[in-house]
């Protein structure tokens, strides 16, 4: 599970490296499907996270950041270095005694996986709106990253 | 693991029924980013996933199917049913003992992931161009497919 998360947040970092070569007009041009702009879906898979796992699965209410609080490249960049650590840290103290305890209707291990499934899901729309803007796309690959 | 493949087949079984809805032209019309069309897409995941899992990780010589031999939406969800019950078959097989073997550069388990984030993220694709078609999109959620 480790790994994946650990391949979310590579992949994360790569698109904001790219995103640092990108006009900001661009980053912030609405366009077809998902959340709508690249830097609203960084901002998404950041905030999704966090609210998933720093409430959700830690019995807290559910807290969700604002977007128009954090409308540039590095203020999501801020807020994902914030956020990602606390969320190593309860992935990292996972163990399989979670995996079927309950969150509303769902299991905790589901809830993981769905974040998971949800970045990697968003991180291929921006693959396509990268061609749009004539860029090359980061790599989606798990393998060549070093991650186990 | 097998959870992630039962979800990835899953929303491929939905995109497929998605798809019959669909006009031909519109599923074979070349778009920005990925490989290029809705069906190309859909043939790909399943040609990708067949590839690693039931060549490569079984010691196989690299196969790949032809894209011009399985250009309907029938003949590619047909491929799709006949390998999905094999791929099955490895992966309930699958047992830590694997997880560190090596295939050339990569252990087995990240192999694994790779195939599963493949798919995730081609899907992610397909959600933008079911917009620009003018369609909604199949959902990407984990939780609420009874997976586990």
């Amino acid at each position: 599970m480790l790994t994946l998360f650990r391949y979310n947040w590579q992949v994360r970092a790569d698109w904001f490296d790219w995103s640092e070569s990108v006009p900001t007009e661009e980053l912030t041009r609405q366009r077809t499907g998902g959340v709508g702009s690249i830097l609203r879906t960084l901002f998404h898979v950041v905030d999704v996270e966090q609210a998933w796992i720093l409430q959700g699965l830690q019995g807290k209410p559910e807290f969700h950041y604002h977007y128009e609080d954090y409308d540039s490249l590095d203020a999501v960049r801020n807020l994902s270095d914030v956020c990602s650590p606390r969320i190593l840290d309860f992935v990292m103290n996972w163990c399989g005694d979670l995996e079927n305890r309950k969150l509303d209707d769902f299991t905790y291990g589901e809830v993981l996986l769905h974040v998971v499934a949800h970045e990697i899901h968003h991180m291929g729309q921006l693959s396509v709106w990268a061609r749009e803007v004539g860029r090359e796309p980061i790599s989606a690959n798990v393998i060549g990253r070093n991650l186990m």
